[in-house]
């Protein structure tokens, strides 16, 4: 066994590339035995892992920097910097981030986990490294479906002059969640030297050396790298282009990377590698979209038994005019279903939350009804979009919000804890947050019938709560009582709320506010109780505080909160999640007595 | 007067190429002496002039949809479109928009202010069109500025096909907003076609007709098109592309969009036009970036006392590590000043606030002090960057949120009214709103003394309320009193909260709240009277909603709120829209009357 005895990556340095090999071979099964006991992402990892361990046979990490775009592709090099021994506790509450996190190591330069700011970060972190005249190269690893998110190309597009030492890998495996057919992705994979040209050189170079021959085919391969390959379409950007190499040849990659080392000490490089997502695991290799992120015991992702496709496909029978998007996560968001029957119902624009947004209002205002499908935390950097495009148009966009809540094992750069805040502050905008997946029909149904811009969020776990009947014009009373009042946001809440009401001393109302915004000021009007809200969400401009607003003004009483206080939740169990922040009876029996203590002295 | 004639955009189509040169000096006139009176946007509505004329003559709007990106150079287009004779109210309250506003004319598809959204709403719209079987043109607008900001970049890459009778017309005029040197820009500019290379053929046509040589040299011309000039790169994205073409020769431009009328009927078309800014005026010419927008009496934006690129320059002085980074808004946010004393410690990265804002991350990263100077409705754009770049990773970068609350005469889509919302929910964010620019310098002194993340809110007009010493450490009263609380954020507040004080039978105490994030605790918990708050914010969310929240769980008392209310502020004079959303000594003794009378019931 070579992982045993590679205890920091100094001791990658010592390895032939026989081992090199090996290592790769032994740091696959530590892989695939971490995700069959706790999930996670399976084949982007897998493809990484051969340029991952080349890496660090060439370079010096940490006083070398390396920025994993999107992040969920460092399980090796987490392997590789340390870690191994906690590897098996990666994405557990209390265990390894599955992201790259730079509280929980130095090799982590950032932590990340959105698409698209590897090179932003990576010009910065240069730009500073020359101004206070360090010495070391800053490398980010970027896959072709975040290297087109529009802050990549902002980055790649901000200078003509990039700084030297700076290397940006693509990591080409054709997809980005799904298959990836966007414009850029067209230009460069046709832009670029096929691997096998490069080979002759070397041939001739073997038989001749560097002579005049090799000139000559070194010229002649310029002038096609120029004006055919256009290879001067990274020069025009101030990168220096090396391509194609095959990601997953571990020799051929840390030889390349061996030249390329050398080239940016003048010039930053531009390194276009294909690799082979789920490398090393056949099923991974022939469906690594659905083995882009897996369950326990190596399950893809469950098909729940109500998705938004299906639900979709119901509607779309009666309206035709209803179409989706997603950006890149049509799995997901339950997307495929729709794409299974209504094929022409579907966009996938990719990662690109933006363009999903402003393009849902184009579709709008043309008269179609855009639903556009992303998880809360990726929606985040549609927040101008939202608000510019649809609200201020009061166009009619129906927003799901997927993963709303806690989100467990992606833990903090995935927490769908802000949209509540984010969303009810936008003028015009409607949010709703259903307690269930049953209630997502209902809930199209009535943002359709609204006809201006509406958020539906939801988490990914359905509770089967059974609750009666309800309409989306007031909030619903789930169970009178007349001490004290929790207003509850969401399934998990509202179930919390139930079970604390029934083990509490004195007599609870629950209410579960399925309309966040506008609030249901009729029954806030007549309360005549301290209130306890609980939603998973900030608080900092969340609904709690929106009732209290409007308490304090209208009709004042005591109100305490339940919800995420100033901080990003780290990784661990929704339940971990849940308690650690509060959502438990105990807790609530403690706000409660502490609130109605206030009152009664 | 041929503009006399014109009160329908049918009647442009009647005129010859000479009535219409005439036709845009007139326009021209019209649009300067508007920017005499009321101010605005002058060097691009002057540059776009004679293809808006060109486009009314070729196109049929409304039937046909015209987007413009950015939406400030859109004058000549109001002033054909049926609203000359409310020209001379643009900008003013109750007249004009100063941008496209859908609610003003169903000429303006969509209200536009921001850049980058023109490229995908006019593929929503196109995408709409096709598929509800209707037909007419879609046509967008962009300068070389927002074209290359990230949305647009993630719309031209989202589909390697582009629907029909889909324009976008790029208005070059060789910078966004100051001068602008991206890696696109320095693209296209090298790789299109010289203008005078298509003239040949048009002579050639004249002697020989449509003939065996024409189409020889149509070949050579595809031929170079495609190779050299790589107009094949537009073609990968799924355009025709067709340029360059002056676009201030009407003559010219009108019998090329007439070309590419018919071009388009298959293909997408993206038209390269140079234009020239501030066309027609010396002085605007010369010193486009300065006249980007004119106060009244066409007087160039005022330098102010203080500017933030002053107050750095003495801070860099000090302290070396300082940087600063600007959205192509230099002039705006008086980063002209570190220019000229430091070059080197300012980035200008152009109009991409979101890369501006993790390029600061990384900067932060690397050990240096980043100051981010954007306005508050274009910081909008970076929320998730600075959510998850800045926050997440908790780094020292400060923003300088300019022009924070009412802006007034660039209205609904320029209103600086989220940010206390938007920035307060973020996890370890502090967030201070000074009174005046003379608290500029120590804000920045406390901000760099925290070394965690910053927003420092100001607005764009000083008080000068003279108010006494304070430190960021605590809340300031600045007059004491026994029965009400006003709390104020910011200097318009601040003087009003102390105008009311002076007029009201009641004794009022005035706090000023300086540090809206974290809030004083210590000075909330020992309140005794009813509150009221006042922000220019949005209430949602905002300063009044947390101080709400932390009484309501701590310290019941009710509270009131003046702050904007669930709207977007159209544009008239900042006095005006104070006025119009309660910031009024009136309004507040009236709500003081209501919060006391009800404590008194």
């Amino acid at each position: 066994m070579i992982l045993e005895k590679i205890n920091a990556p100094a001791d990658v340095k010592k390895l032939n590339y026989k081992e090199l090999s090996l290592l790769s071979d032994e740091i696959r099964e530590k892989i695939v035995s971490a995700m069959n006991g706790n999930g996670g992402h399976l084949s982007s990892n897998l493809g990484i892992l051969e340029t991952t361990v080349s890496l660090y046979k060439t370079f010096d990490f940490p006083k070398d920097k390396l920025i994993f775009d999107v992040g969920h592709q460092c399980y090796a090099h987490k392997i590789l910097s340390g870690r191994k021994d906690r590897f098996d506790s990666i994405r557990t509450g209390g265990g390894l981030s599955g992201f790259p996190d730079s509280g929980e190591s130095e090799y982590d330069t950032f932590t990340t986990g959105h698409a698209g700011n590897s090179i932003a970060l990576g010009l910065g972190l240069c730009t500073a490294r020359d101004k206070n005249k360090e010495d070391y190269y800053v490398i980010t690893v970027v896959g072709d479906g975040a290297l087109v998110n529009g802050l990549n190309l902002e980055a790649v597009n901000a200078s003509i002059s990039k700084p030297k030492k700076f290397i940006v890998i693509l990591n080409d495996n054709g997809m980005s969640i799904s298959r990836n057919k966007n414009g850029f992705y067209n230009f460069i994979s046709k832009a670029t030297i096929k691997k096998g040209y490069v080979k002759p050189k070397h041939a001739i170079k073997k038989v001749f050396g560097e002579s005049f021959i090799t000139a000559f085919f070194r010229g002649i391969r310029n002038f096609f790298k120029r004006i055919l390959n256009k290879a001067g379409y990274f020069e025009r950007f101030g990168f220096k282009y090396v391509g194609v190499v095959d990601g997953n040849d571990i020799k051929e990659t840390t030889k390349v990377l061996e030249r390329v080392k050398r080239v940016a000490e003048d010039k930053a490089v531009f390194l276009h590698l294909k690799t082979t997502k789920g490398k090393g695991v056949k099923d991974a290799e022939e469906r690594a979209d659905l083995y882009h992120s897996v369950g326990k015991n190596m399950k893809c992702s469950a098909v729940a038994d109500i998705s938004l496709g299906g639900v979709l496909n119901e509607l779309i029978e009666k309206d035709d005019k209803i179409v989706a998007i997603t950006a890149g996560m049509k799995d997901g968001t339950g997307l495929s279903a729709l794409e299974k029957v209504h094929p022409n119902h579907l966009f996938d624009v990719g990662i690109a939350e933006e363009y999903a947004t402003t393009f849902a209002a184009g579709l709008a205002k043309g008269g179609l009804k855009p639903v556009v499908a992303v998880y809360s935390t990726f929606l985040q950097r549609a927040y101008d979009e939202i608000m510019q495009d649809v609200c201020l148009q009061n166009l009619p966009v129906v927003f799901c919000v997927d993963r709303a809540g806690f989100v467990g094992e992606d833990g903090k750069t995935h927490q769908g804890l802000f949209d509540l805040s984010y969303t009810t502050h936008m003028p015009g905008m409607t949010v709703i947050a259903i307690t269930d997946k049953t209630e997502l029909k209902p809930a199209l149904e009535y943002a359709f019938s609204l006809g201006t811009p509406v958020c539906i969020r939801y988490s990914k776990t359905d509770l089967n709560l059974s609750l009666p009947e309800f309409s989306f014009d007031s909030w619903q009373t789930v169970k009178d009582g007349s001490d004290l009042t929790v207003i509850a946001v969401g399934g998990a809440a509202t179930r919390l709320a139930l079970d604390f009401a029934g083990a509490y001393k004195k007599s609870v109302k629950v209410i579960c506010a399925r309309v966040v915004k506008p609030l249901d000021e009729k029954t806030l009007s007549v309360i005549s109780t301290p209130v306890i809200t609980i939603e998973e969400n900030v608080l900092s401009g969340g609904f709690g505080a929106a009732v209290s607003a409007y308490l304090a003004a209208n009709n004042p009483h005591p109100v305490s909160f339940i919800g995420v206080k100033d901080k990003f939740v780290a990784h661990g169990s929704v339940k971990e999640q849940l308690e650690e922040n509060g959502f438990t009876v105990d807790n609530l029996v403690s706000v409660a007595d502490g609130l109605l203590g206030t009152i009664d002295k």
